[in-house]
């Protein structure tokens, strides 16, 4: 299985990519975690170490993927 | 089924969230079309109807998300 990992805010724009394109990929092939960095803050210096910018982001196989703009990892410090 | 149009323009940004996140989809629940709108400039009208501003971006629905950024629209006419 290939990790995935969904980094949010719980913004609406957050919560609109989760429900449509989180639930489009394949979980058979796929290992989703959702990370909500207003929750748990710890997780926002291993998020910007793997390029995230803004949420929601999803980081796909290493590469970082932002999904429309929700929020910028700066608001959520 | 539901369809997934991904629209692009070729663009190494483009190409990158075609090979991962269209890769990642659940293809055994949605339809997925790839159109390319410097190779098919007759489908601008339609995706900015859908409200795409930008490549690459993924009509999921009748949701729009754009991920990342690799052109805008207008760079495309």
């Amino acid at each position: 299985m290939k990790k995935v990992t969904f980094y949010h805010a719980g913004c609406p724009v957050c919560i609109s990519a989760e429900q449509q394109v989180l639930e489009a990929l394949d979980t058979k092939r796929f290992d989703i975690e959702v990370v909500h960095l207003g929750d748990d803050s710890s997780r926002i210096k291993e998020a910007e170490e793997s390029g995230v910018k803004s949420v929601p982001a999803l980081l796909l196989d290493g590469a970082v993927f932002h999904i429309n703009f929700g929020a910028s990892m700066n608001d959520l410090k």
